[in-house]
């Protein structure tokens, strides 16, 4: 069974209240002047559903505040966004609860030569399914992301650390992995520093400890990886924000990849070389993952 | 007088065959699953239309496959691109030959989920008045673009070279420039060498050369600069394609950035130090670029 996608279009009226509209996800919705087609220029989040409940609801939103910030947009109102989502799980039914879902933000800088009002929607649809990623695990391949790890200080207007829409590289480095037999990517900067996937968070346990790149070096803060830390610390684990260098990557005990959707993805080969495995603690981290 | 936008949507039915069909440009017309709304998964190209004349359709055409190559993306039909831009323009009517004009091409990867098919269109609309730019000159900020030179070399995935949707970057460079009081930007790569502006081609006159940076370093080729420099070397002028430094920059006896819109620009100050102006000069030139 497959819930039936939901689209909420949020759109500021001229008195400048938003408004909440529902609409045909398979008819168009945006127009050809929107920045956010014409430019990449609007952020975005997807939050998991998993049981009819939206997975860390107010660190999506507050990330969706934080990029919005970073890219000069209106700063979007929060409450609004959050009973849209929530409205969305509604709208899908109770079939919404038997199955895994994304629900998509999207805020765009609006329509060029238009009256400066932000687009917005909330699109909700059945994710997965992501048994092979999590038992099976994925192929991972280290790539350049051609920037210094210290580009989110000196040069905030290379937006490192927002999730814009901009995302055409993540894309492409996918496809590079793709070509090198690989199935997803870890970013290197050019300092030799771990960042990020194209889509998720990476998460390494060196000597004990697991450990994560610190968002000061223009990486997202993880939401998936955040509820992993906070589920292992809870267990008595040692947690650490810190940078990582390739060559610990490389000697790492294990690694993951933490996304939304699929929530943590262990990493079966880096650059072809095999990474040790546990896959009875993922298959346990993942089953209180889908369970917060 | 403002010509009357148009808008050709270009779609691929179950044939294969790509239909042109005018629509409203007011209307929506791209889906929320539109690979180039949700990750800026697409390329386009802007082409000035003066006289009722397309300038440079070719080098337009052909850098739209090369970037769209780039992506991946399914090579363009460019008969079909080719005769919808010219029909946008008849379309356009009389009017449109006493006006300047742009057309925007744009393609995208499609439609998320979808039958692999590219969305693509051509929307003609009146650009300008570049009087206050191409007479008053512009003041431009350099800005790190965070990138060595040579990155379109080792690391074709960070798409340097391709004129992608994913302009977020861009758009944040130019709104830097705003807050440091000025107009536009010239990128710089870590390594101290000029790339080239968020929407435009760096022309520098260094020791009676004109000289610009060569598309190897992952600039886009300048479709205004190479007609610059045609008209230059057919007045008898030399021009020369290779890296520039930033002290060469600072240096030059004058610079001008080239674009479809403006044609070009002089630039009045660079990084708030005055530039040399030679208005008799860069106003004939106009006038060519504008003629041809």
């Amino acid at each position: 069974m497959t819930v039936k996608p939901i689209l909420l279009m949020l759109r500021t009226d001229s008195s400048g209240d938003i408004e909440v509209r529902a609409a045909d996800p398979d008819a168009p919705q945006v127009s050809v002047l929107d920045f956010g087609v014409t430019r990449g220029d609007g952020v975005f989040e997807s939050i998991g559903v998993v049981g009819g409940r939206p997975q860390a609801l107010e660190p999506h939103l507050d990330r969706l505040a934080k990029s919005a910030a970073m890219l000069d947009l209106p700063e979007p109102p929060l409450d609004v966004w959050r009973s849209a989502v929530l409205q969305s799980i509604e709208l899908a039914g109770p079939d919404a609860a038997g199955e895994e879902l994304l629900v998509k933000l999207i805020y765009t800088r609006g329509i060029e030569g238009g009256d400066d009002t932000a687009t917005g929607w909330v699109h909700l649809f059945s994710s997965g399914p992501y048994d092979h990623e999590r038992e099976g695990g994925i192929s991972v391949v280290t790539l350049d992301r051609g920037y210094r790890s210290d580009v989110a200080t000196t040069s905030p207007w290379l937006l490192q650390g927002a999730k814009t829409l901009s995302y055409a590289v993540n894309k492409a480095a996918l496809r590079e992995a793709g070509r090198r037999g690989a199935d997803d990517v870890i970013f290197i900067s050019t300092d030799g520093i771990v960042l990020e996937g194209p889509n998720s968070t990476v998460i390494a346990l060196i000597d004990g400890v697991y450990v994560t790149t610190p968002s000061s070096l223009g990486v997202l803060e993880g939401t998936t990886q955040a509820a992993f830390f906070a589920d292992a610390e809870g267990r008595g684990a040692a947690t650490e924000y810190r940078s990582i260098t390739v060559d610990e990557l490389r000697a790492a005990s294990a690694l993951w990849l933490a996304s939304s959707g699929r929530q943590i993805a262990p990493v079966v080969t880096l650059d072809g070389v095999a990474v040790a495995q546990d896959p009875a603690f993922t298959s346990a981290a993942v089953g209180r993952l889908l369970a917060r």
